[in-house]
């Protein structure tokens, strides 16, 4: 069967695998102190455009979320994400275990828009009570957002302004920033993301990984002993190489740019297909993740050939789905998607 | 200046002072072992026709919230709660402290709706990415609410159905219970309280106490060796004794009930008055707490001669106060800000 | 029954009961921003001679323990202390409740050694995988200790300097503070304490207070909104005054002096009759806690006439108990336990 | 440069590597439901003789013991370990960052001692002030221990029988797991282990895996929605393929038996060399880690050719340093370990 279903349901990239394999039987250091991390950071770094960057590798997102923003707030503090942001809804309470709240703004298709965020923070600072109430210490955003859109580079800009202006760190969540890199419609480069985010992450997972995520540092704001705190969390590999021969891999000639490219482009024919079918978006998805609303009956007519994700309920008759495509899906998968499609609404 | 601030403006209601005074140099033991404690205990299960209860003493609502809510779900679960309930907004995070999120449902002036609450519940678990989701696991409500409105008996059982048929226990935030309980609108009595919720405190510091709530597991569901977890989270008073000292004398001859009857007396009176003087009501609250639409510029020449407290902006010209009436009111207060008010009006 | 059981077994002393009955109807305001904490803070400046300090008041001494050492430690540290401290031992994990380790050194009769700390922080910082240890982040030590020992001047200097040399904060548990002042065999000024710990709390519930601690932070090193995070742990009560008032009191006059130089007045005349009947100290202590190995025969039949503590094994025939003097503790009480002493040992 | 650093200074075993590569291009769904997981769940059921345990897979061992361990305890309980215990001493203060205390007995050549532990608990639910201490809540255990020591099966059931009285779990630290399987020295089997733990893990990261750890609940004791808690702490690999391939790599065809008995026939080669070098041991060890004392000439001289680890300093002339073999190590390294340790002492 075809499947739609993620943008990690194979295993790793053919070059990533082929890596492993070569540098497998060389002995190297633990806990990330190996020469292929340190290659993989400068090659990031490069990347970025940021020289000072400080790279820290980690095997997946709820983790590096958790890691980064508990170790990066104040006690007093919580973190300001959309309402459906993924540290709101699907990470378990993985924020709140760490002991901060996840303070939620209205989410515009998925994005936070800057100049509500400087009236909540205007509000938090206006109300006589604010020092019994949790102080919003950082933003979440996640770029493509969980509905697979954008952010424009001039948004980001004001998310950045108003978080200079009451000094708290911009954090972009970037599980699929490759295929948001490489969108036909975004204005943002890396080194855009790199200059006006305090902190983000480069996904790996969702990218052509097996596992693994790059935390990027870009104003020297690493917390201190971060590597320890990494161990106390339960988040460092003792084969560090694992993450750093990946990476290392994703940042030579160009790769991690080709499978954002080879995403976007099957999600452009991919569109093509649900346009020529008539189907209902249930937004504009720039990225690699396209939301559809089937009618239930038709839904599961297709379930049986095709695989993609259940995404929320719209009314008694019909769903939101999500197709999504990656450095993995063929030519074939589309043609297929389209035969499938048309025998079922054809019956 | 006369204060309708807080019902916890004022010291000790002098009956509880007065205990204290006469038991002071009685060598007791430590801890909450003490023949008051356990007087108070007695009394506290009589009164609410519960003689299987598990009573412990707290000295804060917000540790007492904390206390219970983390010990009686298990890591997996968060809390349900209105989103203008005071674990939501007001307790600087302190649910989110101890590990556990705060899963917020709309309130309707300050109440969760059982239907709603229902309809919350099955969309959780016909949800199939639950399993990374943070399973409801208790339901949280107060009562008086923080607008000072009242649950029914009606709408407390319907909340209740629900909790059971989805194994989640409900707790009550009593901090202002004694108010609620004398209100000339209710048709719910501590035995129903006892009932209808698994667990709930009985709130002293806002009715009379200088400090304590007393916590009443209602169904031998006291998680195992609560008092070391209660010492554990920094709440265990060595002097015992000054909890159970305050809420034997609250349950001895009535007066708890004495104290939240005088209250509401005072706050009918305060609602002639506003009426009177043609105050708009925020909403109806049929208890202690009233909330009023000010003009600004009353509210900043009020000030001068009365204290309340600011609760909201409605829009640029007009703010939301509180009045609070407690035990402590006299008619000669009210008359003041009668007079207070008129004179600010009259100008 | 007459009782040495603790320095916590009555209420309050009767000029705090006296004054908090005097206060009792004044309206003030909420969480400790009333006129008597302002005041209280004060006179704590003052007594200290730390005109810098900072002071804020909790209700109890695991409490107090919990959100100072919690708020003041990095992520990444834990809190050293004697193995036989209070923290270490008795607090029911609430230093670990937070996400921090107890590293505990050897304790010398309940004291640590400045050259064993140094020694133990260098072999820390020699330790080539310190990066996957828990970093000594604060020094905490009780004073007197739990063994109603006094750490010398010239110790704690000892102690101040291998914490600045290392550059953590030096932490002093007070809960019996002043019983430690006013030892005959101390040379260590409250000033001293001040000036020589970077924070430490005055306790003031083993000192003749109904509850309340009062935090002294030395060098203007209070965590940025520490009032948040009280509330956060729960332990900000809405009546401050009542902490407030009890500590203005203590800080009048005197008074908290005299409550210490009576304690110990007491404790040298039970050292008295101890030592005319023989008993067998278990250390020598210059406070008002007394340590002494008791045949259990003795044991069972004077515990019939007088409270004293359990307090360890030493085999299966001797036990070690405690006596407790206090700010209560009469000559009448001493006499009738030289008698009952008397009396069980004819027998 | 030869290595004998550590066990896990090379990749993946090939036939890892090989399986990896083939299963590569299915199409597989995320979270550990894939049928990898399931074959490999099976086969270690199966090779554990324990048909109704319940297995998942984490990613570290850090992880696994932080995970495991905060979710089997109650609120009030610790977990007891050996002072040289890895969760004691090198997690960072992983198992204190989820609220726990490690609640520390003495080690015997990092074992710990049946009759001790029964006195240790015995002593705890002797005190009267327990309910003021941390409750032993788990046993934590290492086999082989860090120091490569076995517990014989005599001594398991010992620990076991002690738990058991005490109602508390036994839990097996099995990052090395193999290793002590296949030693010529041990009477203890898989199925053993199985049968007197109540939960364990079976490392892979040690053993010849990029990483992957599998725990194996014995009991039908898992704790409720475990996955959930796994994802709450950040645990969970969207990949899960990434671990069930390996792990069902390690158990067909016997592949973790063949790495164990590789590593020790290596060991024992080592030990052999050594021996005849009249190196000094600092204990007898069984396992693939050997701990040798050398004077701080040799081994400054030796670390020029040969990698191992320093591990603890015995005065300043001798240090205790680490030589470990594994599935990598091969007759040829140890010939040049011979051949270099016979240069450096001959000069």
């Amino acid at each position: 069967m075809i499947s739609f279903e993620s943008d990690y349901i194979m295993g790793a990239h053919p070059k990533i695998l082929e890596k492993l394999t070569e540098t497998n039987m060389e002995p190297l250091s633990g806990y990330g102190t190996d020469k292929y991390c340190q290659s993989a950071i400068e090659k990031i770094k490069e990347a970025c455009k940021c020289p000072n960057a400080q790279v820290h590798f980690l095997a997946g997102g709820t983790q590096t979320n958790s890691v980064v923003i508990s170790n990066m707030l104040n006690a007093y503090q919580g973190v300001v994400a959309a309402d459906t942001g993924h540290v709101s809804i699907h990470e378990a309470g993985a924020i709140e275990y760490t002991g901060h709240k996840v303070l939620t703004v209205p989410n515009h298709k998925g994005k936070i828009d800057g100049g509500e965020l400087r009236e909540y923070l205007h509000t938090f600072y206006s109300d006589d009570n604010r020092e019994h109430m949790v102080f919003p210490g950082m933003v979440y955003i996640s770029h493509p957002t969980e509905y697979g859109t954008l952010y424009s580079k001039c948004e980001l800009e004001s998310l950045d302004n108003v978080c200079k202006e009451y000094e708290i760190p911009l954090y972009m969540d970037g599980a699929r920033l490759g295929y948001g890199l490489m969108s036909k419609e975004t204005d943002v480069t890396l080194a855009d993301v790199a200059h006006l985010c305090d902190v983000f992450y480069i996904g790996g997972t969702k990218m052509g990984a097996l596992c693994g995520e790059a935390v990027v540092f870009t104003g020297n704001n690493a917390p201190k002993h971060f590597t320890t705190m990494v161990k106390q969390q339960g988040a460092l590999l003792a084969k560090g190489r694992l993450l750093g021969v990946q990476f290392d891999t994703l940042f030579t000639d160009g790769l991690y740019e080709q499978i954002g490219a080879h995403g976007i482009e099957m999600a452009e024919k991919l569109k093509g297909v649900l346009r020529k079918m008539n189907m209902s978006f249930y937004l504009e998805s720039p990225t690699n993740q396209q939301f559809v609303i089937l009618d239930n009956e038709v839904m599961k007519k297709l379930a049986k050939e095709v695989s993609f994700s259940f995404w929320e309920k719209v009314d008694d008759g019909h769903t939101v789905v999500r197709f999504a495509t990656s450095w993995s899906t063929t030519d074939e998968d589309i043609a297929k998607l389209e035969s499938a499609l048309k025998s079922v609404l054809d019956n």
